[in-house]
């Protein structure tokens, strides 16, 4: 019998809330399919931050390190900056364990509502592949002349053969293993004249190892329009760290799951524990009611086992929210319903 | 009786036959408002590229210096690449004239389709305030260590105090104008931590001179979800160079005008020509056949005279568009129709 060992952050707002229902469908899918689970839990969060100062311990890597993968929350609260509360948890996570592919479903699930008009199920399907490293989000840059009329702030973008390379292959494998086989590139080579250029070359050198992969590249700017007048066009999208980052927020708004869409941090090598989160905050607003829509939370254990290797488990979680949300079952208020978050939970811990 | 010198550059593909129609409705404008335009054509293109192996003569910004705008159709042929063309016409343009803000209408004209639902006119009507000529676009970078797996390029993204406040300055202005008086900032100051905070700080610290105007921020990438979730949200949104790039075709893209949308590239001081084109490319699939629609055009003519003060020309035209489109005038294919570029031009000088 096979046993994973979790780490488990719930962090802040919702995210306490989400987390609990998230593990209830897991252990679920893991009676059903027959592996075990080890859980760890941390309390890693800006209330612990709030009395100790850390976010994290300071071997608080070495400590995930031991897991199989980080299953997470959310992060960050008011008052406390983002420079502390992401770049104190979330960052050192998604960089210290090299997770180099940020992988998001945007699908339109049954009887969830997209903003768009005359848009079904079939046609938006696809999946946005994140840098997650290096480019836009780098640490080199810095303020000169302050409190001046001459002062300027400078920040590089970096991108690497190395950081190119691996996120591409990894994206051009996920294409080969999809029905359509289409690979899409984001990139703004006509106006971001060092870096952008360089994307292509890598994405056109990357493309010769896979001829059966149809693709095509758009400037971000037509690309975001294209998202919301040609969501089908799409089957995998490749984006830099920032580039990506903005595709994975419009992908699932224009499929109308924002709030309850998935997120994969990804090392693919498995050389480091992997990170699962919801693509939702931690929602302040309303925090602290259980009302908030555990969705994202479960999807994104899903995307766990996948990678995990229990895929038929993960199929199982991803076919029960279908199931539940075209059959009417429990809905939160952001979907119309009336439902709070343990009712979802427990009625997909049910349905797998 | 005044008079204005327009300098004429239909440039390329569909620009060619779009920039008459511009012209034709200009024309009908001045008549009937009683002020004269002076045109100079120029024929810069890609077509007079692979002739004289330049876009524009040397003197070609002096030249264009002796106008009091700029009324560009479109740049860029397949073949011509874009470092040739657009760095070779369009970008020189905008920043040799200091053309610091691109302005860009994001509205839902009555009778167009909005990819939507359930979405009126009066839902979807805002402006996007782009810097223009620093931020993500600059020309500090380079490649190191070229054909090495160790091979990297970088690019400086920079920010000044001169460019951020200028820029602001004329949003705040606008939003001043506005019945909402409402405007909202494009950040990404949780991951891109040394150019993004700064402009937080300056968008903070002009809003001291405005506090008549209401302000909020979003990070681009939850700014693009709620244009498709909530455009109603929206007044005024100002960006940088890179950000305001992204939205401005979002935003028409969700307005459905992404064919018929224009754009102003202003230097408010007047200190030198402001260019003023529509949104939509040289469009070499349908170039020659006379079919392209020429609204684009005419509003960027639009713009052009409210910015040389001809305020109620300028109203006059958006008006006759507004009113052709809603009593079912002329269409080009784009919007269902089966009319040709003239056609559109003529029912417009018309309605002028
Ligand atoms: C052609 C390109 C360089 C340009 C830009 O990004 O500035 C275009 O997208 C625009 O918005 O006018
Ligand atoms: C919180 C922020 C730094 C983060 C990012 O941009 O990476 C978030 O938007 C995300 O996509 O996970």
């Amino acid at each position: 019998r096979k046993k994973y060992r979790i780490a488990v952050i719930p962090g802040d707002g919702i995210g306490q809330e989400t987390t609990p229902e998230g593990l209830r469908v897991l252990d679920a899918a893991a009676r059903r399919f027959g592996f075990d689970l080890e859980l760890v839990h941390y309390d890693w969060s800006c209330e612990v931050y709030s009395r100790t100062g850390k976010m994290m311990p300071d071997d608080g890597l070495e400590q995930l390190r031991q897991s199989d993968s980080v299953f997470l929350g959310a992060v960050g609260w008011p008052g406390v900056p983002d420079h502390v509360s992401l770049w104190g948890l979330l960052i050192p996570i998604r960089r210290g364990f090299d997770q180099y592919v940020n992988l998001r479903p945007c699908k339109l699930l049954p009887g969830a509502t997209t903003p768009l008009a005359n848009r079904g199920p079939k046609d938006i399907d696809f999946y946005v592949v994140r840098e997650n490293t290096e480019g836009e989000y780098s640490s080199v840059g810095g303020r000169m002349f302050p409190g001046t009329d001459r002062e300027f702030v400078s920040q590089q973008s970096i991108l690497t053969r190395i950081g190119c390379d691996r996120v591409m292959k990894y994206a051009y494998e996920l294409a080969m293993t999809r029905p359509r086989r289409k690979l899409t590139s984001a990139t703004k080579s006509n106006g971001i004249t060092f870096t952008m250029p360089y994307w292509d070359e890598r994405f056109a050198e990357m493309g010769k190892n896979y001829p059966g992969v149809t693709t095509d590249q758009f400037h971000i700017d037509i690309l975001c329009a294209h998202f919301v007048q040609h969501p089908d066009w799409f089957d995998v999208v490749v984006g830099s760290n920032l580039f990506g980052d903005i595709l994975s927020d419009l992908g699932p708004a224009v499929a109308g799951s924002i709030g309850i869409a998935a997120s994969a941090n990804i090392n693919p090598e498995k050389a480091f524990p992997s990170m699962f989160e919801p693509v939702h905050g931690s929602a302040p607003d309303i925090a602290g009611k259980w009302i908030a829509n555990p969705i994202g939370q479960i999807w994104s254990g899903a995307m766990m086992l996948e990678h995990l290797g229990e895929k038929a488990a993960a199929d199982a979680i991803v076919s029960g929210i279908e199931r539940m949300l075209s059959e009417g079952g429990p809905r939160t208020r952001d979907m119309g319903g009336q439902a709070g978050t343990v009712d979802v939970g427990k009625a997909l811990a049910e349905a797998v």
